[in-house]
């Protein structure tokens, strides 16, 4: 946890901001403009703060973009390193990393969503797809031994399908709406249902 | 299509615009700035023609936003019309447009990347965003009707089941490169093993 920020003069009634709260802001000015397109007046103007308050709480944009995608990068790892994902048979594993990622997305959503849309324009950038792509090959990983080990049919390409059942998930962050009805529970079971079932009867 | 331009004199010896030629630099621009973040400065640039002989081919970037978007939504609609994907089993005609509409995103996939990204922020957007909607719903008939007919199981949400499907489709703009070697053929069939027969074993 980081320190609390000093009490000090607000510049609305309403909103005090802190670290966490100008990461929020953050997050969403960088969505909706891209990293690039955005500067530090568009994030003091967002947080309504003058851009000196700004830098009173972070060193740049930088930061903040840094901490973003660690905040989502940081969530899949720690799915990778839970019990329940390193014990057991692989088809096991596979379905708690999937599930738990749906529960990453739902709750980190705005970070998630960031992440995802990431080229590699800078180094923080380029640091978060790296840590991406070994995300990726744990699944893999997953999915070439639950194959092994006869829980999945054997697939042609294990890269292409794990990379499948990660684009179906990360497509989630594109129309999910907390409000929605939709449970993180409900929409890790459709996910299960519709690629490790299969859409067509069983008979 | 449109009429050929007149021949003029060219900003260099290897590079001649038309319409169309300036259409996919205005996409690529626009995938890598964002839409809002590009100013005709930018696309003349990025042509290495000026300013005004930009206005000479198209009204603004408004217009090269709208034909892309067409061409990317034009092509899906052009799936739901084919015949394979009007008449016969639901079961078969969902399988038909989710292989074209691989097809379709590897064929265009500047086009599709954009419309993608697309959220709304002008009126082009928001018929685009209208369009895919339309097309989705179209899919929810098709994973309805499929139900029905007794080929797939039954799905809690047909509407969701149809997002996780064309989630999975769409995100291979993500990482898709033409000289991967992965073909279209392989790629469809890779979606259709994944969602509709599913990766567990059949016994």
């Amino acid at each position: 946890m980081e320190p609390s920020p000093q009490p000090r003069p607000a510049r609305s009634r309403t909103q005090r901001y802190d670290p966490h709260s100008l990461l929020d802001v953050a997050v969403r000015v960088f969505t909706e403009r891209g990293y690039d397109g955005t500067s530090m007046e568009h994030l003091a103007k967002a947080a309504g703060i003058t851009k000196s308050s700004f830098y009173h709480h972070v060193d740049g944009k930088e930061e903040l973009l840094r901490r973003s995608l660690e905040r989502a990068m940081d969530g899949l790892f720690a799915v990778l390193d839970e019990e329940q994902s390193q014990r057991g048979r692989a088809i096991a594993r596979l379905e708690h990393v999937m599930r738990r990622s749906v529960d990453l997305l739902i709750r980190e959503q705005p970070h998630v969503t960031l992440l995802l849309r990431v080229r590699g324009n800078n180094d923080v950038e380029r640091h978060a797809l790296e840590r991406r792509r070994e995300f990726q090959r744990a699944v893999t990983k997953l999915v070439l031994q639950a194959e092994e080990e006869g829980d999945l049919v054997p697939t042609k390409d294990a890269r292409l399908t794990g990379r499948l059942l990660f684009g179906m998930i990360n497509s989630m962050v594109e129309w999910y709406h907390p409000g929605g009805g939709l449970s993180a529970r409900a929409l890790g079971d459709a996910v299960v249902q519709v690629c490790l079932d299969g859409l067509r009867p069983r008979t």
